[in-house]
């Protein structure tokens, strides 16, 4: 362990702010009873406020891969056609579950790095119908953020139901699923909501209801329906992390307190500060080099050196806990998440220590020079926004 | 909201620790770091001592219906005979679950209230094979506690395979899956193992993973192969919990600190002390005066009194949250659960709620009876093992 205070800057689990900590170090209360029925009630209306739609939006104690596994189980029976458009490490998760689910499985494999083109995937649902699109918003083991509205408009137009993967960004990227036309998004409690882990979500648009009305792929536990049917009465079917739901309330206020485009901006600013860290310490970016990258920056390890000795010296030399690549990305990059409860002095103490980290590898990078750059952009482009910098 | 101290005396959500609280409000960590990964192997490793198994137990970060599903999807093809018995609510959920899964479903419906007899249970078998046995250890709904060694036994002997619902009594009532050849036991953080609601466990046998290996039912979240891999290198194949993990770590070193024989015994002893308490008071049992009843004790509401008013008056006028009746029972019985974190003074403060809630639903109750009543008989049955009393 290191003696170090200590950096959470994965892209999550994110640090948890002092207030939620609070709510859920209050005694555990009955699940049943009308003190736990007020906060759940206003979750739920939070949690639509979160996800800017006026349908229903299920709350299932599980990790994010639970409401994923949801959106298929609800959705489709055994033998349906779908496409699964991926590019990275969770893109490769939905081909996964629907694979589990018997699906007849489209799958648009983009490289990992880049973002899906919304009209290779009208290409390929003009080659084949599918029922649905599932597809990722925050490819978090990429840092590339997708154009779900485009994808979704071009599902609509070919009678498909859009299916989102929004659990590293909800909260922190602008999504509009009413507006856009998406079906389906899920999320989880412990990134851009600023909660532990252990909560996940899914909105159901009305078409998805009337989809899962008629679908047969067994469920229970992550049965939409049976949810719906308690939550309207600011019930669930099953007993409920009570603690981290009472977390997640506070979260969600904290997150709304000064509208959800607030927060759409800290994290872009925030992005924006964090690639400037990094081009300005000569290293290279992986994730683009664009504003939509706003909840994860990835950083390119250059060849011979080890990406994994990287993450492991910025947490036991800084204290900074970043994360290293995935799947065919291991070792090549190391990620810093700015979601959540992160501000520009986090970013710059995770800079700090990448730094470190790669001169301590070998690497010729001056030190000082990332934070430097990154507090620089920052306090500009809060400045352009009309807001105080760092 | 009562100004009251305030008693949690469901049979679940239990209260927490304080150690367990002070564990929870850590910092987040990292689930893919190497701190979290020795939290992990220590949970698991105490979880066997739990669940007195040499064999595998999968976490989930879920509720306890999680994995009682996840003892469904791994065990069962679509179509499957299975065995289900059941003498209350959460005995009925097994029989949901197992038709949601389009399993063939041999239902032995024991009346509310009693125990499933076991060679009632063998004569099913003999009269149709099953696959799989599924049952209730402790019956939250009637708080009657079933002897799952003999319905083990008569499923051993027909083929089948036992799983057990232990979500409400891991921990506090003696369960030998091991020697008893029980082959899945399920079970969830927020009873007796004292930690809030959100994780959920299954113990896997060498038979069940067998089992599991050609079983088709479609499963990704739940799927014990899956967790079973990943465990293996103390990993999660999903975000966990993290929060609760780390609670539960420090729970189940308590649990198992004197041993889970004086777990089992402080249950006993509570159960015995809230029998004699509720008797004293005039008042009538609905679950068995005995000491396998030592999980929930259910009162019966006399006929012209509303149970559900009697809750609501203990929780307003007393602090003391207890139950009401479930599906069949509703407004019939107060149940006062006495596991977990709880001691003989809870157990008094629940009597002393519940007195007072009977008199001024104008039954005739000496106040104060109820309490001296279960404190002698506690301290009576402490003295007899040689263990201090209240």
């Amino acid at each position: 362990m290191t003696s170090s205070k200590g950096y959470l800057m994965t892209p999550g689990p994110t640090p948890i702010p002092p207030a939620v900590e609070a709510a859920m170090a209050l005694p555990v209360i009955y699940h049943r009873g009308a003190e736990f029925q007020e906060v759940l009630a206003r979750v739920l209306a939070r949690l639509r406020g979160v996800f800017r739609t006026s349908g229903d939006v299920v709350l299932f104690t599980a990790s994010g891969s639970g409401a994923m596994e949801s959106a298929v189980a609800n959705l489709c029976s055994p033998g349906d056609p779908v496409l699964v458009v991926s590019a990275g490490n969770f893109g490769e998760r939905w081909a996964q579950i629907a694979r589990s689910y018997g699906l007849d499985v489209d799958h648009l494999r983009v490289p990992w790095g880049e973002a899906p083109d919304p009209d290779a995937v009208a290409e390929r649902l003009a080659g084949r119908r599918s029922r649905v699109v599932y597809c990722t918003h925050s490819e978090t083991s990429t840092g590339v953020v997708a154009d779900v509205e485009a994808i979704a408009a071009r599902a609509r137009a070919a009678g498909a139901l859009t299916v989102v993967d929004a659990i590293s960004c909800l909260g922190a990227v602008p999504l509009e699923p009413d507006a856009w036309g998406i079906d389906v998004v899920v999320s989880g409690s412990q990134k851009a909501l600023m909660t532990p882990p252990g909560l996940a979500f899914a909105s159901v648009s009305e078409a998805a209801r009337a989809a899962a009305a008629v679908a047969t792929s067994p469920r229970f536990y992550l049965d939409w329906e049976r949810a719906l049917r308690s939550q309207v009465e600011a019930r669930t079917p099953f007993t409920p992390a009570v603690s981290l739901v009472r977390g997640l309330d506070v979260a969600l206020e904290l997150l709304l307190a000064d509208g959800l485009e607030a927060a759409w901006e800290r994290s872009r600013l925030l992005g924006r500060a964090c690639r400037a860290g990094v081009r300005a310490a000569g290293l290279e970016l992986f994730s683009p080099d664009h504003d939509s990258s706003a909840v994860v920056t990835a950083i390119r390890v250059p060849d011979g050196v080890d990406g994994a000795a990287i993450v492991r010296s910025m947490r036991e030399r800084s204290g900074v806990t970043a994360a290293g690549g995935q799947g065919e990305l291991k070792g090549r990059i190391v990620r810093i998440g700015h979601i959540g409860y992160v501000d520009i002095d986090d970013v710059a103490a995770a800079l700090d220590a990448l730094e470190l980290a790669f001169a301590e590898a070998g690497s010729a990078v001056e030190r000082g020079v990332a934070a430097r750059s990154a507090r620089a952009a920052h306090d500009a482009a809060a400045a352009r926004a009309g807001r105080p910098g760092s």
